[in-house]
């Protein structure tokens, strides 16, 4: 696939796909060689044109009356989404988050391989968490260096969060995953993803306030 | 404020009242008294013209060359959101995840009480974390009601999660935070927020696959 097609990739798009990928794993389970845009549509909630749609994007996949197979298919998506590759990650923060972020299986089978932790309580340094000990953010820049480290999580309290962010990208990072309830600032060039816990639980106060009211669409 | 207003307030419009809520906060930490549109548009990078339909939207705050008075408007939006309320709240499977969120501040902070934990593990049943009492899932329904819960966390695999949302829904839990990464199937009245990070993840993924190529306008 050319750079020029992944250009017009909307967001919804790379959800809607998430979505198959997972609903595809399950039907390879499941034995199933192929698989119609009706039956995938109705496990994702979707509607058959939708998933013809977004399938025919990336070329022809598929045969009328026999379906999509499903191997390849799952295949085709997980390369479209870089579920093929392996990514270094360095996690800074190794409070209840970060700790909990160490041993979250999903991160590894998503081929985010955590390498490197850190953290800047000196009670913290040098413990270990699942096999790897706690580095000092001191030596953050030598270390991100070494390891070849393409992405951080930072799992650091709101306070510290930004000033973490520009260490890290001084030392060479492209990439954030942010668990901390801030906006970020950053260059053009860093692509960051925000888990933003807060922001839900606002939305669920909002909405458990007004409940009843359905004040949106979903 | 009415029931018919907040009606129509969107969701983007929750969540860019989310960002004024926590820069009214650090606003009210640095002792103004008052705060401009274009201060607090520069805060979260807006524009002024957002900040003032967002606002005005709520009724008149505000006067014209003095601006917003920060603590008056800082408590209208907290209001609106509910954050001035306390929710009884079940966490359901404390794995990594869970076990994390039983410390996580923020949930207190903003007025979500954990009142009880569930896991169906019988190693883990009667355990401590944090003060609590690990209780059976067998449980649920009797505790659930006794407890008044009005929330409830999913954080068991995405094996487990329909049937544990199933199991809640029937207990009389009116709204559900899932991580579990699946598209939980609920009634309409119940109200879901989903925090998935293996869809993030998958963000992250592609973006970085894709580096450099901007696939999305944010």
């Amino acid at each position: 696939m050319g750079k020029a097609e992944t250009r017009k990739i909307s967001e919804s798009t790379i959800y809607r796909l998430s979505l198959y990928y997972r609903a595809l794993a399950v039907v390879e389970k499941e034995n199933y060689t192929t698989i119609s845009s009706k039956e995938l549509a109705k496990r994702e909630k979707l509607t058959p044109a939708q998933v013809r749609k977004d399938l025919s994007f990336f070329g022809s996949f598929g045969t009328r009356g026999l379906g999509y197979p499903v191997v390849e298919l799952k295949r085709r998506i997980g390369e479209i989404l870089g579920l093929n590759k392996i990514w270094n990650v360095a996690l800074v923060g190794v409070g209840n988050i970060g700790s909990a972020l160490v041993s979250y299986k999903e991160f590894v089978r998503q081929g985010f391989n955590i390498k490197l932790i850190f953290d800047n309580d000196q009670r913290k340094i040098g413990s270990n968490h699942k096999g790897l000990k706690v580095a000092d953010m001191k030596e953050l820049n030598k270390l991100v260096a070494e390891e070849k480290i393409d992405m951080a999580i930072i799992a650091v309290p709101s306070m510290a969060a930004q000033s973490v962010a520009d260490d890290l990208v001084k030392a060479g990072v492209k990439a954030i995953f942010n668990f901390a309830p801030i906006n970020l600032k950053l260059p053009k060039d860093i692509i960051l993803r925000n888990q933003n816990m807060c922001l839900e639980l606002e939305h669920l106060s909002f909405a458990m306030t007004n409940m009843g009211n359905k004040p949106w669409s979903k």
